[in-house]
């Protein structure tokens, strides 16, 4: 009987193509496939072979306990299965892959990790624009709005590296968000939503850190969705050309622009 | 004649199967290559079509100037050419893609962006941990040591974050950047190096803060590597597991692990 193991396979933004040819090869040889709600559904397309369990969690409701899904993969590894767990963009930034591998290493279960892009830099390709434009900032930091105890990140801090800011789960608390941000940063620091990013429906919207909340509630941004805030966003195309030549307005309205497909 | 256009390609950490099945598809369309130096060579078997071009600039010896790149892409996309520049890593985190758009614009040239691998996400493959485990940080920081006017990033505010740091193009004066981080950070904050991170030839080193530098030079690493700090680095198998269950010492003997192919 074969050795059973885990594989953390990431997903990618959406479109089947941005996920790596190593993960192509490894869906196909999985016999068990448990799925996130933030990846493409599809990708099941690609594991012919495996028997798919979908094991969501998105923003707390319905959701399948993530101790149930550490023992899930235990008890299919442990019964001699190659079972790809897969994550919405890279499996090593946010969702939680950090609890499964520690949650697998304690039962004795393999795990290999396969690398993918992270939703952040699909949201800075739809823009065209790079995240650590060397004019603008010396790097990125991806964060999370949401914490586990409740608490808020340092945005004092996070703010004051000057790096450019890409918000992962933070659209549902904008207001608070970007309230929080204008104690630190300039109102006309630019800023963007790109909502589903990497999918055939991306919205992105290219506005400035004063009009944030309020362009992405009148655009209908929601889940899941990056927010993105820093100089290196006046580098966005086509309607952050508009802040850099613009000058003086902290105001450009919001262009929502759906991705051809 | 056919239009040209220039694509922005993301090679990357090193492995051609880390490539994403849109940067395969693409790559056998271009009738250009652009090839950095920090692209794996190999990627042109790909592109079996196309003329193939090196234009390096590690280190900043022996360089093609920025300048010479942007008008070679430009010359050949108005020739009607579909020109893939090739950059290591995900082509949007440094490595000068902001320049490059903004001269493709200016030019009137299309321009396309395919999304990558970064390599401090492979770096965490290898050390089998998240970059953003959630009982230690709100996310990471992906910044580079190596700022275009000489300056130094706000250690001290990357510090405050608490977020996860991935410091790249930093190993050359590890001295100079651990002294500055131990200013704000505990010398007992879990650190590592990754050099040819998810390439065959991957060397990992897993420490505390203030052995950092030491333990570089002795295990001799050098460009390109990432230096990692903070928190989450606990968590990193099998060496920092001792520094999770050592307790008291700061010292981890490094251990360089060589991959297995």
């Amino acid at each position: 009987m074969k050795n059973g193991k885990v594989t953390l396979l990431s997903a990618g933004p959406g479109a089947l193509d941005l996920l790596t040819l190593r993960a192509a090869r490894v869906l196909g040889e999985a016999d068990v496939l448990l799925v996130d709600d933030l990846a493409n559904p599809e990708i099941a397309t690609l594991a012919p072979q495996a028997r798919v369990i979908a094991v969501g969690k998105r923003g707390g409701c319905r959701s399948t306990p993530q101790a149930f899904i550490e023992r899930l993969m235990c008890r299919f590894a442990r019964a001699g299965a190659h079972v790809v767990r897969v994550k919405g963009g890279d499996a090593l930034m946010f969702g939680r892959a950090g609890e499964e591998i520690s949650a697998l290493r304690r039962a004795g279960v393999p795990v290999e990790i396969v690398n993918g892009v992270s939703a952040a830099f699909a949201a800075a390709a739809g823009l065209g624009m790079s995240l650590t434009h060397r004019d603008h900032c010396a790097g990125v930091t991806f964060v999370t709005a949401h914490r586990q105890d409740g608490s808020a990140p340092n945005w004092a801090a996070l703010a004051a590296t000057g790096t450019t800011l890409a918000i992962y789960m933070g659209v549902n608390r904008v207001e608070a968000l970007a309230g929080t941000l204008l104690a630190h940063l300039d109102a006309n620091t630019p800023a963007a939503a790109v909502q589903w990013a990497g999918t055939p429906q991306e919205r992105r919207l290219v506005t400035s850190l004063g009009r944030l909340a309020a362009d992405v509630r009148a655009g209908g941004f929601a889940s899941p969705a990056i927010l993105l805030v820093g100089g290196a966003l006046s580098e966005a195309a086509p309607v952050a050309l508009d802040i850099a030549n613009g000058g003086t307005s902290a105001h450009v309205a919001p262009d929502v622009i759906a991705r051809a497909a």
